[in-house]
Order: structure tokens, then sequence, then C-alpha cells
């Protein structure tokens, strides 16, 4: 991977900070967040404006460019992989290291007295704003919203937004229609007295109206808004997407209505304007509710004390606990990926040893079994194949630069996930296709102790996920060693691979807590720069848990594991486990080879489940 | 316990809320914090003024009084003894549980439109100032600072603030001099440019000067504030104290001495109008430090722009880690302390079943066991001796209407400490004197597991403490058990007996990470209303680990227990240890006989002694 050069993009960046068709005055800084106007975390390519001009394409990072400096800031995850595409123009500001400045920080002591900072309002989440307005206020500076993105122009090339055919989900996947969700939605907006209910994440629009789209590779969204009165709907959507037959038949678009359930369909782009309509003409008392992450631009469209800010909406938080059908639809995802995997691992097995599969390769056979499945509609993240020194790159993706050669002699990470229309996966495995180093199995088993751990965990009802994160390192820290990201994420129902408001993490404080449906990952790992990568995942349903008492009655919750695939028991060191955990992998792999095994045997894919088999003979445990 | 009858008193406040003596128009509603002027969490009896108002009389809670209620939010160790303490005029907010609503939202249910609500700016932190304020100014009501405390002007019987004689600790006890202290503060300061640090915190302006006091019960410190400038130190304190030789002879006061050592001492009352004319004569980017918990009285005496606040203060941060003489002295005071201890239990073992012990008796004996130790100071907090039933409510003091014999058939709870000159300790250990049900002896082994896992936890460096809270509650969770309160509070060296900025509990996220040579309680429990209670607490000394490895080349930290009496092992199920827990009870148990061993020979406590060395036997586990 050679690094972006920026050299010329900066200068021009540079030119148009202070050009007065873009700019009232001269901004001596230009944040360049991560995000869309709809804070995603996956973007279109239209979107990836930080990526076009630092070169550093991770998911999650926050440039700023200032007359001397550029800066990028990225977390663990990503620190290898920005240091490698980024040019000597940019400093990398490794976030969650005591040294690091935040971005406030940084700018108060590189800028100039009396510095103004600016950033397009239509990307930056009003807390954000907020926050970084405070600070740089407080040191003499302004923050100021500029209309015209920047980075839009200076990047001649820029691809269109995207606008595709959008995906009806009937009920038997989603469960509950979308007017009973408009319902419960206009139910909450009742308890807290708001009017108006403002729905910008693209995952929350999707939900809603049980409509899925592919604007955005990986996450089944599409581009929309949608603002919801106890009487009105008006969804905010472009292009002739409305006028399939289908689409039109699920909204009832064409039907006589109760008003309160009719949409309104309105362009895309008239969200502000609209908006900024329905601001002017609240009387007093009538709150519009927000999430505190929506854009600067769309909740200053709001007078202030007109505003209800929450950090998780209710769409947020419904869509988070998921109903039978969407449990079930998990349930059979789970299975269906399971075979794909069954079916990699067993082919790599094969050719791994012949020294002809790169992580490219692997990634795409990986896909292919995948695609052979029912309801497949498209990976859900790009696919981490990576084997040696490239697993410690935690959010590796092979490209041909980098592309390595599996061997008998590197530990293999593969983290990868699908859609399916039935329900999303998102499932890491390390194996090892010769004979692992004492060393290696040593690293592999504390993780998998932190796995367990999780996993098997047993807590009251009303803990936050974060409680658990560390459960996932004990095992790690008793030797010393630890790794530089988060336990676990909310996992979307053929929705976002990562969502809110729920997770396992020890950065989190204000996470939602955890009750029976919702979904999360569990993937602790353990990273050697330049060495390998080991990473553990399976995506767990919070279930209720039966306890021998059951203190002031609250009832307390536990995980079952969705995801079916063998863990390599050739990478364990069974002399490090106890027997309650040596009892946790036999069980599951029991489970794989029963649940798994009947799909492999419907599918008729023998040779697969003769590996099933044989990768799910129990651990003995010498005592 | 009979409950206070407060209609009367209520009735008076009522009436001075609207009168025009102390307030410019009526208020709706007063506040009355639990702390003083000083944010303390142990007041003097003219303090306690939320204790008068309400009856409720443990260390945490807030009263709030409309016209129509009186309402006491208090948390989880309180929920039974302020039940027990309030009449019915008094609703009780159970903080922690799902339903109960925070006073902000409490006061914007009931209050009348365009309410102004009361407090004592110098009673409550500027930070719940500003949240509180904020809440209610949404809502349309105001909150307003009354001069004149309004529980103070009812008070007809109101005690004298106490102005008692000072101590002066010297270097073998602090191992740093006040003035390196001063000099260390200065240069915190000049690091965050600031020209102005405000001491308000009791237990800081006592750590600064190496003092000590006793105008609070239980916590060794004496009604002061300071104005650190940085080439100034201002001392704000009452009384003939400052004429004592040997505190002018420490703070030299009467020596020539370099300008920016020379103390000048102004009276108790003068910090505010002293402190505005600081504020007043601020040049632009004078910044003047205070903690953002400091009186919202004070923190305005300061124009904004000027104010620099932060959660923990450099004093306390610093005070926090002790050095090698402290760690030193509170390791001889937590000996000192076990020995009066081992007399204690060997005492109760013989007494108990005479049913002539009651829990006021058995905490006197305590203290007499304490006070023949050398550099007894007081105790370091109201001895907590319950036993059966009494043993549930968490933070319970024997009480006249409440004693209880002890008896054989009935768990013992004691949570017990001293201040003595070398350091201040804090025990609790959990005793039965006959035969424990199967029961008792399960919650208390998961109680002891709890322990265990914290205890015995190796942690990266930079840790915060909260991370550690779901090791102690493991077990218990495990079999559907918890407690309502955290895991472990900071402890000062002869000095408070909790203190900030680090401690272990899932209720904070903003405490500092642990270091070695920080203090802390391990203190998991579980407790069933109307039974019984079990604690198991140490304080313990975080120390460096030794570990396998070591990633990123971070180290690891662990803990030692300072505290060195023995666990009742009658009231462990060695069968439901692990046998690595076994191993830790024996070598726990190992180093109190030999080092309590020896100090109970030196003092020829020879009973005693061999009390120690049968409670210390090991554990063996049957495999």
């Amino acid at each position: 991977m050679s690094p972006k050069i920026t050299t010329e993009l900066l200068k021009q960046l540079r030119q148009v900070m202070k050009n007065p068709k873009y700019v009232q005055e001269p901004i001596q800084a230009y944040i360049v967040p991560s995000g869309d106007a709809h804070q995603s975390e996956y973007i279109a390519p239209c979107d990836c404006r930080r990526a076009f001009i630092s070169g550093f394409d991770g998911s999650a990072g926050t440039a700023i460019v200032t007359e001397q400096h550029a800066a990028m800031w990225t977390d663990g995850r990503y620190f290898l992989q920005a240091a490698h595409q980024m040019d000597n123009n940019w400093t990398l500001m490794k976030m969650g290291l005591k040294d690091t400045p935040t971005q406030e920080d940084w700018l108060v002591n590189v800028l100039p007295e009396c510095s103004k900072v600016g950033v397009d309002p239509f990307i930056i989440p009003a807390d954000q704003w907020k926050r970084m307005s405070k600070a740089l206020r407080s040191a003499g500076h302004d923050l100021v919203p500029v209309k015209e993105n920047l980075i839009d122009t200076i990047w001649t090339d820029c691809p269109q937004r995207p606008c595709k055919p959008l995906i009806v989900l009937d009920l038997s996947y989603t469960g509950v229609s979308w007017r009973d969700k408009i319902t419960a939605l206009r139910s909450k907006m009742a308890e807290r007295k708001v009017m108006w209910f403002v729905v910008t994440a693209l995952d929350e629009v999707a939900w809603l109206f049980n409509l899925r789209g592919s604007d955005v590779e990986y996450n089944p969204v599409f581009f929309a808004y949608a603002v919801i009165g106890m009487n009105t709907i008006r969804l905010f959507i472009d292009g002739d997407r409305m006028m399939d037959p289908a689409v039109r038949e699920h909204l009832q678009l064409d039907s006589t209505l109760e008003p309160e359930f009719k949409i309104q369909v309105m362009p895309y782009g008239s969200i502000l304007s609209e908006l900024q309509a329905v601001g002017a003409g609240l009387s007093p008392k009538e709150k519009v509710w927000l999430s505190d992450k929506a854009s600067y631009a769309l909740t200053e469209a709001i007078p202030k004390a007109y505003r209800y800010l929450t950090p998780y909406t209710p769409i947020c938080i419904a869509k988070a606990v998921k109903n039978a059908s969407e449990t079930e639809g998990m349930r059979r995802a789970h299975i269906k990926d399971a075979v794909a995997l069954c079916e990699l691992f067993n082919w790599l097995e094969k050719e791994v040893p012949k020294g002809t599969v790169t992580e490219i390769i692997a990634a795409d056979k990986a896909e292919e079994f995948r695609s052979q499945q029912k309801d497949f509609v498209e990976l859900s993240f790009a696919t981490i194949s990576s084997t040696g020194p490239n697993g410690a790159i935690i959010h590796y993706k092979p490209v041909p630069e980098t592309n390595r050669t599996l061997s008998v002699n590197e530990i293999y990470l593969l983290d990868s996930g699908a859609q399916y229309k039935d329900g999303t996966t998102d499932v890491t495995r390390t194996m090892h296709f010769g004979t692992p180093s004492a060393y290696e199995k040593e690293c592999f088993t504390y993780v998998l102790k932190g796995h367990i751990a999780v996993s098997a965990a047993i807590f009251p009802n009303g803990t936050k996920g974060h409680l658990l994160d560390s459960f996932a390192r004990s095992a790690l820290w008793d030797c010393g060693l630890d790794y530089l990201h988060g336990t676990g994420h909310g996992v979307g129902s053929f929705l976002n691979v990562h969502e809110g408001p729920c997770g396992i993490s020890y950065k989190t404080f204000a996470d939602e807590p955890l009750e029976a449906g919702m979904i999360v990952s569990d993937e602790p790992g353990y990273y050697e720069d330049g060495s390998f990568g080991i990473r553990i995942e399976n995506v767990v349903l919070v279930i209720p848990a039966e306890t021998k008492y059951n203190f002031k009655n609250r009832g307390s919750l536990t995980f079952e594991p969705l995801t079916l695939v063998p863990i390599q028991t050739k990478m364990i060191d069974v002399n490090l486990l106890t027997q309650k955990e040596c009892n946790w992998v036999n069980d599951y792999h029991q489970k794989c080879r029963e649940v798994v095994g009947a799909e492999l045997e419907r599918q008729g894919r023998h040779e697969a489940l003769r590996w099933l088999i044989r990768e799910t003979e129990p651990l003995v445990r010498v005592q």
C-alpha cells in the first residue's frame, strides 16, 4: 500500500479556504469529518471526502487541515492502516493513547489568535459542533459553517450520489408493519410531549418503512429523510424509486388511507427548507425530536427552545430489540452463513498447502460460497482476509499491493459477513493450516477465554454492555496482553452491521442497557504488530438466563451465540482452559454440528459436512 | 428507630421560603444538599441541615421541599435507613432504580409554572448548580441563590461551627514538606497556564499544609480555605489555632522566608470577598483554577472567562498517589488495626455465646482495642456493627432503638476503621459465632470470590477502576445475586476514609486511572432485606504487577492487601472456590499470620495470637 500523494490537493484546499466564493472570511482550519449528512459510518463514494483528501480510507477518522498542518484522528483499529495510506503531509493522531491531543486541544495549540475554523454543517453532528464550538470559543476562536463543501469544490471527478431501486421487506421478515411502527413511534412522541420526529439516520428510515436499498455498499439503506408528525408522514427521497409498483403498494401510496398514515413523498434536497418551515410554524410547547447526532444544519432549522434532543432515538432503541420474526430470520441467516464458511474452510484446508490462495482469492471464495445461499443480497462489510503480519492490521482489507499468499506457516484471520434478506451476519475465525506455535496457541486461547467469559456471562437485567468489557480482557490482562478495540457492537437485522444503542466497550458509558432480543457481537482479539492477528467473533443474542436465585426480582440475562462456525481446536491450548470453558467449547461445537450439520446435509454438501464433524470433535482436558 | 416528626419544621421552612427577609421573591422549592461549604461528605453537626429537616442522617442524600411535597434522594446504601428515619411528610427517591425521577425531572413535574427554586450558593457545587439551573430554565423555572441558609433560620439550637486545635504532621509521616507540595502545585499551575489555585476541599487544605484537625468527626480536617498564587499563599482559617507555637514553627510564620512561601493568614469568613477581589484584579489570560465541585458562590466570584474548572484538582490527584512514607505509614496502621481486631474477634468468640454482647457493646469494644494502639487518633467513620437483619442496612449504625444482641444464630457484620497518625483504616469482616447455614456460606463464598477477583486482578497501566467493578459481581451474578453499591473507594493517608479521584464502581466513568501508590477499598457484599448482610472489605494498595508479557510496553498493575485480618474460614464453602481462589485465601492468611502474628507477639497479646493462628489455618479443597 503506497500512500496517496496529497501535496497538490492540500494546496488547492488551502486556496479555497481563503476563496470569498466559498467563505465569507478566510478560515484558518477546515474539518473533514468521516460521515455523510446522515452521520452514517459506511458511506457512499461521493461522501468519501476524508479519504479523498488524505488517502486514509478506514471507516473512522477525522481530518483537520490548517494553513500549516494536516492531521488525522483515528482509533486503534486503524493506526497501522492510516500510517500506510497517508503521505508525509499528514500527522497521525492516535486516539485513545495518553499523549494524543483532542482535536479541540490541538486546534487551540496550532491556530493563530482569533482564528475561524470551518466545517460543512450538514456533515458535522450537532453534538460535536456544540463541543467543538465551545472549546474553540473559550480559546478565542470561532467555528463557522461553510455551506458549500470545500472538498467537493476541489474534487473534480467526484462520483454521483447513488439512487438505486428499493427492496420491499414483507411482514414475514420484519414482524411488524410500518404502520404499526409509526403508531408505536407516535406513542413514544406523545409520552415525551413532542409533536414532530425527524428521522435522519439512513438505517432508521429503512427500518421504519420496512424498505431496504443499496445506495451504500454493505448497508442495505437508501438516501432519505423522514419527518413524522402526529398526523403526517413526510418521506424525502429522490429518483423514480417511488414509481415502483411494489413500493407504491407497500407504502399504500395509491390507497385511500386514514390521513395520519398518508405518506407525502418529497425531494431529498428539500428536507432543510421543509424543516425550517416546520420550525417557523411551531406553537409554544410544540417540540421537535431529533437525535443529538443529527447534522448541525438540520438541528439549527429548529429554534433552540423547540428542540428535543436525545442521544438515542426511539427508533434506534426499538430497532435494537429484535422481535420473534427478526430473531428467527437472524438464526436462519447465521445457519446459511455457517454453511458457506464450512465450505470455505474445507476448501482452504485443501488449497492453502498448494501455495496458490491469496488473501483476495480467499475473500472472493468466501463471497462465492455465501452468494450460493438463499436470500443472499451482498456482503455486510469489506471482508478482512489477512494472513501473518496483515492480521495485526485490525481493519485490514486485502488490496493487490498488500495481498499475501496464505501458507501453512502463518495464522489466517477472516472477519466477514453478509446481508441476507432474513438477517445480517458478522463472524471472525482465526485458523492455522499447518502447525501453530505454542505461543500462537497460548495467545489464541487467552482470546478464546475472553470470548467465552462474555458469551457465558450472566448479568442482571438493566446492565449496560460496557460493564462486560473487562470480562473479555481478563485472561489477556493476566499475562500482560490486551487489545486496542472494543469487544462488541450492536448488529442490525438485514441492516447495518454496526448499530446502536448497545455494545460492549470500555469506551462508552452512555450505552443503553442490554435487554432480551438485542443482538451484539462478541469479538475479543490479540494483535502483534508485524507478526499476526487473532480474533474470535460470534454474533450473540441477549436472552433471559435461568439463575438459582433472583435478587430483587430483577431477572438475569445471558447470551446465545447465533454464529455457529467451529472455533479451530488446533489453535487451542486445552490445558489453559478451565473445565467450564472446555465444556462451553464442546457444547458450542455440538450445537454447530447438529444445527449446521443438518443444513449441510439438506444442501447435499457432504464434504463440508465431514469437515464440520471433524472440526467439532470434543476437546479433552487433561486434569 | 422511630422517624423524626417534621410537620412543624416543614411548615416553618415553607414560611421562610416566602419571607421577604430572606428571599427577594417567594420560592416554590428549596433544595437542601448533603454537604457543607467545602462539599465534604462527612460534615460537622452545624452543617447537618438535611438531617435536621428530614431526620435522615445517612452520609448521602438531597432533600427538596416544595409547597406541597418533601422528597429525599439517596442511594442503595440508605434505602432502608432513610425509610426508617423519615416520617410520612417525606417521599423517598431511590436513586439508581429505573423508575426514580431525577431531582430535575421531579421538580419540573411538580412545580407550578415559572417557579423559583432556591438553594444556598455556598452549599451547592458549581457543577450541580449548572445542571440543575439548565434543566429548570429549559422548563421555564429559575434556580436562585438564597444567601441566608433557610434551614439555619429555623434551626434554633443549631450547634456552633467547631474550631479545634491543629495537629502538625512531620516529614516522617508525610514524606513531602508543604513547601515542596506548594512548589509541585505551582508547576502544575504553570503547565495549565493558571495564575491562581483555590483550595476548597478540607482534606486538600490539610494535605497541602501537612496539618490535621478535628473539626469534623472521623475526618482529621479543619475548616479552612487556601488561595495559592504563583507568589502568594493565603490561608483562610479562624480561631487562635495559628497562635500554637508548633503550628507557627511548622508553617514558618515567624521566619524570614522567600516571599513566595510566606503564608498570609486571613479569617475563614473573608474567602468570598478576597476571592472577589482576586477576580476583579485579573488581567486577560490570568486564569483561576477551581474544582468544578467548588461551591457556586466561590465559583461565581471569578468571572466566567477567567475560570479554569476541572473535576479533579492537582492536589486531589497528587494526594491519591501515596509516597513511600505514606505507604509505610498505611502498612503500620493496618497492622495495628489488625491487632485490635484479632483481640476483638477473640473476645467476641468468648462473649457472644453468653448473650450479653450488643451491637453497641461490640462497637465500643472495637474502639477500645483500637485506642490501645500507638498513634491512634479517632475512628475513621461511625462503626457499622450489625447482626442479623440489621446487617442488610448497608450503612447501619447501631443506636439504642435498634441495638440487637449478637448471638450464635445470626451473622455479624463489622465495618469499622480508625485514624492513626500514620494512616487510615477501613475493614469489614462478616462472622458467624455459631454454625452458619449452607445458604449463608454460599452467599459469603460468592462475595469472597468477588473480593478475590478484584484483589488478584491484573490490569494494564492506565486502567480506570470502574472497569474492575464487574469482576467483583461476576460470581454473584452467576446465581442471580448482586449488591446495590460500588465496590471500592479511595482511602486517605491519615485523612478522609473516602477520597477521590479513583475508585471501583459501575457508577462512575470519570474516575482517574489507577496508578501504583493509589489506595482503594475492595468491598463487595450481599444483603438480604430482613435477614442478613455480608461484606468483605480490605484496603488495597495499587502496585506494579509482574506479567509474562508486556503489551505495547504499558506495564501492568495489581493490588496488595494492606488490611491483614483473617477472613472467617467457617463461612467459606471451600468447594465453591477454584484452586486459585483457595490459594489466594491461604496466601493471604499466611501473611496475616506472619505479619500480624509478629506484632501480637511483640505486644504480648498471646490469646489473640492463638486466635489468629487458628483462624489462619489453610483451607483444603477437595478435588
